[in-house]
């Protein structure tokens, strides 16, 4: 920002002035220097100053953040934000109380980092009917199911590497446990199928229960474990889950390993676009947030008040996912005894559960257990779970150890 | 268009209409139906048509589309263009002459079909120092080189299923000679690089002249071949070119196979970032095109002029291929002999080209004769083309059957 000032203001029209910046701390060494007068610890100096036209928040999280941002935009000023909470959670009110006032709330850096989405969603797509939205979109989770898979390692022993490396948090429930995805996702389907998704309307489940014995299943099978964040437009509503899945080999999300991210689009002119990069750190996501700088200072320079390529079309209901139909890999641990598949084949079967594969491993002689590893055809996510209840009472299944849908 | 119209009206906060539309042939049957009076076969009615504020060109060719651009511009018209040509030939020109009159030249569609590349040049990297641009760009000759890799078609053969499939034209030099791939380039690279970088200074070969051998010897050694269309920023300039190229197995254009596009596009802050998708079609094009025209629509209806997102910074020099150090990929038709291995290596060593591997294949015994393929260790391309002719003298070898770069 400092370093091409020159540059910037010449793309805009007009230079551009950090007028002010709020940090909690002001004896924090840092590695900007900035002039005299512009750092202060109270948010109201930045807040409150008429001069200043448009408020960057970087904060993170959704209080006292959301306070800030609404002050900012009943003061009279454009906000650009980093937070993916807020926006997942208040981007609708917030967005209107902006529109109400002319002002426009940018947010590019709330989703994938460098990674260009959101302009893409509100601008270069609009043109689509969005069909799907399915990303690897936490790079924390992405880094350890791509350890778990390519070196065998355990979940806590991954997860201890990521700490280390700086890639998970200390408390890192907030990746592992799929909240992050599912504000990402929250922002994406909300602007892709122009309605409002909130967080907590998707359903999640999170990677810490996976099994090293699971990326080697699935990799005999022909598939990877990735945590998958989907929105999908089906006919009465929309279908929307952060969940890990088998995703077979051949997908190109398969191959997105790391701490990389991807999100595929699927829109009715375009087909299937995707977009894939780093999805986090401090360079990519000073990336996004001064494009979006830009662009309104641009809109600033210019004299036209806000940009708004986006407002919500409809209101389309999630669909309970019980509803949905998937294919499932499901591992059990069973006696190992003579008509044991017969029984549990025959439970399935009750409730219209087929099975696509099955193999037996993992044949303890002395226990006289077993681990069974079964594949399903596609079937109703209900009809499942009653197959799943029956199952788990019969005498000769001690443990259902995993079940994972399929994302084609 | 039509169908979405009260959506689009809704998004860019005023109606739009179809006011007139040019054609070739008003005879011609239509898959869809305008207002009487809105079909015109003279490009007049449209280009000095007071009430018209947004003129979309999607006829093609320099001339006389560029023509009828600079028509429009001259008579207060934003323009849309899917003019890859036209771009690439005389863009800063057009964009210098628009920029004059507050105007706006939109061209998303021109690369890429419905994939964004344009508006993320322009807008969403623009904090970013771009440093490369690596793209498979034409989906003609992508198809064509998959077709060859996967089922050891030949060239004839794969080029005779593309067209008959609508994917190449009956002359189809355009698109596998790179001429349309440099297209693409120029204009990305001159956004990218914020410079001027036209087709003409672009290196460019095509893959008429490979042969189903090496998509063998290229498969053995870990390889694919694809045509890259490439620009590296590097110390002294800039570097571009179209050519078939060696590309690691492992790399993710590797995989992008058939009709399909990939561009990489590396910024100092957001590291490598890649968008993919259907690269042409008209459906893709048509989602581009839309979403230029809704930006344009919304800006004429907020009032603002001209949204510049890029001007040209500086004059960066295209760096001359010579200079260029690259691995190569050679294979030679030799005399079967003892020595003859030698008498290549000291050639080449002569010329410092060295040797990072060499297998000898298809020796026939009745004209002793054997294929030598040989990969280099990095070498500028001055002396790798002196070591070419120096060998192409020997005695011992009769032809030298490819020579093609590896893009890392």
């Amino acid at each position: 920002m400092l370093r091409r000032h020159d540059y910037f203001a010449g793309q805009v029209g007009a230079p551009l002035t950090i007028r002010r910046a709020a940090v909690r701390d002001l004896t924090k060494p840092r590695s900007v220097t900035l002039p005299e007068g512009v750092l202060t610890d109270r948010v109201e100096d930045v807040l409150n100053d008429p001069e200043i036209d448009i408020v960057v928040e970087v904060m993170g999280g959704e209080e006292p953040a959301g306070t800030f941002v609404e002050t900012a935009i009943r003061n009279g000023k454009h906000v650009v934000t980093a937070n993916k909470e807020l926006i997942a959670k208040r981007g609708s009110e917030l967005l209107s109380a902006a529109h109400q006032r002319g002002l426009d709330i940018m947010f590019e850096a709330s989703v994938g980092g460098g990674i260009p989405l959101i302009a893409p969603l509100r601008r270069d797509l609009l043109a689509n009917d969005i069909q799907s939205i399915v990303a690897i979109i936490n790079g924390t989770s992405n880094y350890i199911l791509t350890r778990m898979a390519q070196d065998g390692a355990d979940y806590q022993e991954a997860l201890s590497e990521a700490q280390m490396l700086g890639y998970a948090e200390s408390d890192p429930t907030n990746d592992v446990e799929g909240y992050d995805a599912a504000y990402k996702l929250a922002i994406m389907a909300t602007l892709g199928f122009r309605t409002s998704v909130t967080p907590e309307q998707i359903y999640r489940a999170g990677i810490s229960g996976l099994d090293s014995k699971d990326f080697v299943y699935a990799e005999e099978l022909g598939y990877v474990i990735k945590l998958i964040a989907s929105a999908r437009r089906i006919d009465h509503g929309i279908v929307a889950r952060v969940t890990p899945a088998f995703v077979p080999n051949t997908a190109p999300l398969a191959k997105v390993d790391g701490v990389y991210n991807a999100v595929q689009i699927e829109g009715d002119l375009t087909g299937t676009v995707m977009f894939q990069g780093a999805g986090a750190g401090a360079d990519p996501t000073t990336s996004a947030v001064i494009a979006d700088l830009l662009d309104l200072a641009h809109s600033v320079a210019v004299g036209s008040a806000e940009r708004k390529y986006w407002q919500p079309a409809e209101s389309i209901p999630l669909v309970d996912l019980n509803d949905h139909e998937d294919r499932y890999y499901l591992r059990l641990l069973v006696r190992d005894a003579p008509g044991v598949l017969a029984s549990i084949a025959h439970a399935l079967g009750e409730h219209e559960v087929s099975i696509a594969a099955v193999a037996q491993r993992e044949t303890d002689l002395t226990e006289r257990t077993a681990e069974l590893v079964i594949m399903t055809h596609p079937t109703v996510r209900r009809a499942y779970e009653a197959a799943l209840k029956t199952i788990h009472e019969l005498d000769v299944v001690f443990e259902i150890r995993q079940s994972l849908p399929v994302e084609e």
